[in-house]
This record gives structure tokens, sequence and C-alpha cells, in this order.
């Protein structure tokens, strides 16, 4: 009784013994196999969340050389091989913002315009002048672009009314230079998807630029937008100061 | 010796403790004569830090009741003492913020509007319609509001290429039902200087609308802007969906 049972006892684990390795080999199996097959994907899926959304060459660079100390100026230059239209600029730039809007001048392909200020005073041009062409003269920002290569060497508004009368539009990637104020934020962000641009992505967009440091606005910054608010009630009389 | 010494010891700890007192008094009675300046300015520093700018009653409140489960719209009713025009709205509303535009209709001595949208096909005028009149006839949004007491009761948009065309602009607070969707974020911020408010307060402002969880734009939120650039791009053939 006693062998027959030990008997017994020994061929039931050896029979689970094979049942076991089978189906754990199987289980195991399948689980390589799917493994196999998620690599990939997962690869795939982070090349796709490292490869950030392209914007600006220098906004897809990430990272903003800063403003030189007692930067004074520098040379803007059109993009013609040969002679280009030159541009001196006798002061810093300001306001400088990535800007979505369908006017102002973009480097192919990007999305967005890198634009700043600097006082109407500080612009002279010194080589080309005859290449230069208002773009649009019936627009508030009269941009003076070069008719070769379709660069905007400066924006110039001449409606006296305006708040930024006085302050030329230019677009510090066109200098050799290096010290120029970099961009502080960006505007008028919604305004790509009225140039074509993919309205699922927006999230993508704004998450790319508040990363890089440029906030996102679907119009000029608040502290710009006081500025021109206040201008506009001094002139309609609302407030005196 | 030894007396002496003692007699002198005795003495120069009952000078200088003459001295310390006096000196110790001096200086106690100049810092309670500025703790009690003080307590009066602090005082009124913490009344004024403890009032918040006065923006609109509902914002003033700080608290907004939820929107009601499955609820399906109310009544609105004009100001007017008597014969009032009623307007009854069968939907909830959508996109409740609070506006800083000069156009927007306002309680009396709010510096922000609050507004909402409901589909034009759930306004209907029940009483005293002979009482309304359109603010402005080339306006986009065609304000209907009472003669006698100035209330817009419903802003309506009859361009059909505009991307609000279809949906009514009502003002909520002019319902007495509960339930209507609670404001969600602050538009045309800055617009409230260009009526006259005061641009150094603007951060106070910005912060008030913060606190009670209206994100303060100076164009419309985000989605809202994307959405009529969107629209704009499918009008203008840039893009088909």
């Amino acid at each position: 009784m006693a062998k027959k049972a030990t008997k017994k006892a020994a061929k039931k684990p050896a029979k689970k013994a094979a049942k076991k390795p089978a189906k754990k080999s199987a289980v195991k199996a399948a689980k390589t196999s799917a493994a196999k097959k998620a690599k990939p994907a997962a690869k795939k899926a982070v090349r796709r969340a490292a490869k950030p959304i392209s914007l600006h060459p220098l906004i897809d660079k990430g990272v903003f050389r800063k403003a030189a100390p007692k930067f004074a100026g520098g040379t803007l230059t059109c993009l013609c091989a040969s002679d280009p239209v030159t541009v001196s600029v006798a002061s810093q730039s300001a306001h400088n913002h990535a800007c979505g809007c369908s006017k102002c001048w973009k480097p192919e392909g990007a999305v967005f315009s890198i634009v700043a200020v600097v006082p109407r005073d500080s612009i002279k041009v010194t080589a080309n002048e005859d290449k230069l062409a208002i773009v649009d003269s019936s627009a508030t920002i009269q941009r003076h672009a070069c008719k070769g290569c379709g660069a905007h060497l400066f924006g110039r508004i001449e409606n006296g009314k305006h708040g930024f009368f006085g302050l030329d539009f230019i677009h510090t990637e066109l200098s050799k230079d290096k010290g120029w104020s970099p961009p502080e934020f960006a505007a008028f962000v919604s305004s790509i998807i009225e140039q074509g641009f993919d309205p699922a992505q927006m999230g993508a967009v704004r998450s790319r630029l508040k990363k890089v440091g440029l906030q996102p606005y679907d119009c000029l910054s608040p502290p710009l937008m006081d500025y021109l608010a206040s201008h506009a009630a001094k002139l309609s009389g609302v407030r005196t100061a």
C-alpha cells in the first residue's frame, strides 16, 4: 500500500511538471512575441515624442543667446547671394517675440516669425536701397522687403497716432552680429491656423513655445496690450495720463 | 583694600543699573511709540489688502454657482420695475465668461460684463418685445436692448459667414433661475483701460480674475481663438476640414 501510494505520488508530480513547462513556455512565447512587436512601436513612439514640432529654426534649437551687455546694434543683410540690401541699426532691439500672424516675414518653412522693434531713427539703409519695396502700402506696418529674396528689412509705422509710431520692426536673425535681445513671448499664436496650420496640433505648439520660454498669447503680451489700450484711452480723451 | 574694593564694586553695578534702565526705557518708549504708529498703518494695510478690486458683483463674491445637471434653460428679465421684457431660453448656456470689452452690457458700476451663448433657436421674446431696440445695427453682434433700462436681452449675429453664427449672446445674471453654467475665463481684459480703467491697477485685476478661477486673456480663450481661426481658414480655402 505504501509502495503503491509512493509510486502514484511519484507519477503525479512528474505529470504536473510535464504540463507546467508546456503551458509556461506557451505563455512565455506569446509574451516574447508581443514584446518583440511592442519594442519597435515603443521605439517609434519615443522617437516621435523626442522630435519637437518645428516652428522656426531658432525656436527649434530651443535655446536663445542672451542679450550682450551694452550691445549697441549691428547690421541687417537680406538673403540675396549678391548685391544684398544692408541696413545699419544703431540700437539694441526691444520686445523681441515670436509672431504667428500672416504678415510678418518668416524664413522658408517656418511657422512663426521672430520680430523685434528699434527706434526708427536708428535705422539706415546702407546698400542697395533700390531693391527694397513696400509689401503693402495700405497696411499699418509698411514692410520694406527685398524684391530679390523677399526678406523684410524693416517695417515702419507711418500713422502718427499709432501707439507704436516711432518704432521700426526688424528681424534680428538677418544680422550676423551677436548680442541682440532674445525673444520673450509668442504673439498671435492662433493665427497660424489661418495660414493652413493643423488646428489639432495647437496643443503641441503651445507646449513647445512654453517649453522654450515663450509664453503663448493669441494677441500681444499683456504689457503691450495694456500699452496700446492706454494709448487709445488717451487719444479718445477717456484718460488724460 | 578688600572693603574699599567691595564698596567700589557695589557702587559700580548700582551706577550701571541706574544708567541701563534709563537707556532701556528710552529705547522702549521709542519702540512703543513707533509700534503705536505702525499699528493703525498695518491695520489699514490689512484692510486695504483684504478688500479685492471690484470688477462685477458676481466676480466680487468670488464663488460661482455650479451648473445644474440637466439644466434646460430659463427666463431672462430686464431691469424695468414695470412691464419688463422677458425672454425664454430653452437651453443651458455655454462659454460663459467675463468680458472687458466696451460693447457688452454690464450692470451699473461693473468693470466687466458676464456673458454666455445659447443657440439662437432657443431664444423667444415672451413679453414687451416692443421695448427692445438694437444698440448698433452696424456691429457684428446685434444687441437687442431694453429702451427703458438699457439691459441687453440677447446679442445676435446675422452674418452667416461668422464663426459664431447661430449663437446668441445672453447675460444669465438677468435670470432668476439657478443652474446656468458659470463663467470659465475672462476675455478682452486689457480693453477695460480703453473705457477709463486705471492701467496701474491691471496687475490687481488679473490677479483677482485668476484667484476666482477666470484665466485672463486680452482676446478670447485659446480654444475659441483657434475655433475662429479654423473657421477663417475654411472660408478662405486654406483648409478643407
